[in-house]
């Protein structure tokens, strides 16, 4: 199931996580949920992976058929895997760690029953307590990631023809970004955000207020995905932000630009120069062992003396975070919002994506994705900040 | 919030789930899931929507900002609620509705720690019962997405280049599908299963096994993403199986076509009529009453009597079911299945897919969306059925 280029990695992930696992009064950890799996395995596959003791963890699979190894176990359903264990001589887990915030009620529920387990602990929040520091072999692919990234995005302005909508230059650079290897799927945690392949917001559409808790909005092409381009034609005067997620390696990159059809208003220039002067900032003292909050201070305060906070991060509804940590998933930790009480560490990797909505002309400001190292941060997505006129 | 063309269309949904709720011993149901608030609202919305009694529910509201009605009342987090009930004259009910096939462990046991609920019942196989039954509104947005779906599959020879992978090809399909309105999207109910636009299959490549419950495998490009197209490169010989999700209106269709480099075998022309010829004799019989494990033992049976057991619905790992409903989401009830025990019932929509998977050459068969009426079945993606030549 696992060769030997990418073993000693997992055997590292595998380490980390039973660490924590033997920091809580657990003594099992059951793990069915998607972006977990891959996270301990580098491939997805229907069953579970265990977590009882010292050992490396057991992987009980249902699918696909032809998964082999030492710790491949197959089975039908979760019920068969209390018999296997003990089989192997493993008792049953009293205290069991489940991903309470990503598996159903009822299918917590069936595995609880299933292992006899009395107690429940958060294996969601364990999971991505771990996944929230990356290895180097995770930063490098990242960075692959990031690089590609901003390959197309300075590809995108050739695709741009005048009279396009939105949905139709969207079109032109969701293909691109399909050719330059984009796996298409964007990964989010919880049940509430969804998204196509990122975001597209021309002028006045940027003002429309979104369900989902993304930085910006949009009306969308219909009412069931309301977020992101919704038609608007691509006229003189108009910003043009183009967020699209970078889902080249299994691991996420974040990046925004903006284009612009003609010139903006002054304001619109104004606001898009204060969103790379809160990247510098932050930027220039990002490390590990600053607070997360601090950061978010940083570009709130940089917005309001500005004179923009009618505009910061939204005209109508106002996102409250201004970055967050990106991986397998888009949101992960940490969230640079004013409540949080996460530190840099090293191995952090955030999107930072101070942005403004100018009424009438659009969304402006940058996102780039960085790396935590250890005294500084590093952009993954390193592209000319300046709005590209196209 | 709600027009009034769509208002007589919820009202009726909104009954029908109100009638289901009084055959329980529930006195509240509670619904926060993206899938079902479409259903109940028409829209996306990040909030509630909440059954007390006989009168119409209440949509509590997080975000949108803007979103107005007798109907609607903003709250910051679910613990709003009780008390805005209690304003109202509500009491809070014992037994409650949740989504608890949907919805995580934490956030049901948070909302029946926020409503003092002493019991939980399942809405999640109530709405599920309630959606499966389409209405005219619904089939209408159907036949509409199943016409779109055909007029793609039409135009995917002209894409069809000498030279290109099966990766090349999906990208000038996906392109066509959003160029002529595909949201992009495709819901999928449960976990477990992920999936971008669809599945292009080419040669032996149908083989890999998936670790997701689709009829058809396929490596993928990506071990995060173990399904669909791999990068073969389209050669003689070879069958290319295109299965896109026609995410055109909110409700999607299901269809599948084969496209041939060259010549096939002629087992697989064989197959390929065999599953045309299944879909002949199901069509024939499929009416209100009918069972649906009846049909996959007809379509099974076929397969048996052709000598074809071997590659029906897989080869090395095959899927245990010949069809399913769609709707909102692509998994939705009833089943074609041994085990199902649903009737076809008046209102149905389901995607019959007999597919046959021969080896060295590709996969072979054809997917239709049907719709059950009064005295037959209607086939939304109707176009040619036969393998055609690239």
């Amino acid at each position: 199931m696992f060769s030997n280029t990418i073993l000693p990695e997992l055997r590292s992930r595998w380490s980390k996580i039973q660490s924590k696992i033997n920091e809580t009064e657990a003594d099992g950890c059951l793990i069915g949920g998607n972006v977990n799996l891959f996270y301990l395995a580098n491939r997805i596959f229907s069953g579970y992976c265990y977590f009882a003791n010292e050992s490396e963890p057991l992987f009980f699979v249902k699918r696909p058929v032809n998964l082999q190894g030492d710790n491949v176990i197959y089975i039908r359903k979760p019920e068969d895997i209390p018999a296997l264990l003990a089989e192997r001589g493993i008792a049953l887990p009293k205290t069991l760690l489940l991903e309470t915030d990503e598996l159903s009620y009822n299918e917590i529920a069936r595995l609880q029953t299933a292992f006899s387990a009395t107690k429940l602990l958060n294996a969601t929040t364990l999971l991505r307590a771990v996944r929230t520091i990356k290895s180097d072999y995770e930063i490098e692919l990242l960075r692959h990631s990031g690089k590609i990234h901003a390959d197309c995005y300075r590809e995108i302005p050739k695709l741009y023809r005048s009279g396009m909508t939105d949905i139709d230059f969207s079109i032109e650079i969701e293909k691109l970004f399909r050719q330059k290897g984009s796996l298409g799927l964007f990964r989010v945690f919880g049940n509430s955000m969804e998204i196509f392949m990122g975001s597209i917001l021309a002028g006045k559409n940027a003002e429309a207020a979104s369900p989902y808790d993304f930085a910006m909005g949009g009306e969308g092409i219909h009412p069931s995905l309301p977020v992101g381009c919704n038609g608007t034609k691509l006229t003189e005067g108009m910003a043009v932000m183009v967020d699209m997620g970078g889902t080249f390696t299994g691991y996420i990159t974040d990046m925004t630009r903006i284009f612009s059809v003609g010139k903006l208003t002054e304001l619109a220039y104004k606001a898009h120069q204060v969103s790379i002067e809160i990247h510098r900032e932050i930027e220039s003292i990002a490390k590990p062992g600053v607070a997360t909050a601090d950061l978010y201070q940083i570009a709130l305060l940089k917005a309001e003396k500005s004179g923009l906070s009618d505009y910061f991060m939204g005209y109508k509804q106002q996102a409250g975070f201004v970055g967050h940590g990106v991986g397998i998933e888009i949101n992960e930790s940490p969230v640079l919002a004013p409540r949080s009480k996460e530190i840099l560490t090293e191995g952090h990797v955030f999107a930072l994506e101070p942005k403004f909505v100018i009424p009438g002309t659009g969304a402006v400001g940058i996102e780039n994705t960085f790396v935590v190292n250890k005294n500084s941060v590093e952009n993954l997505t390193d592209l000319e900040e300046e709005i590209i006129s196209l």
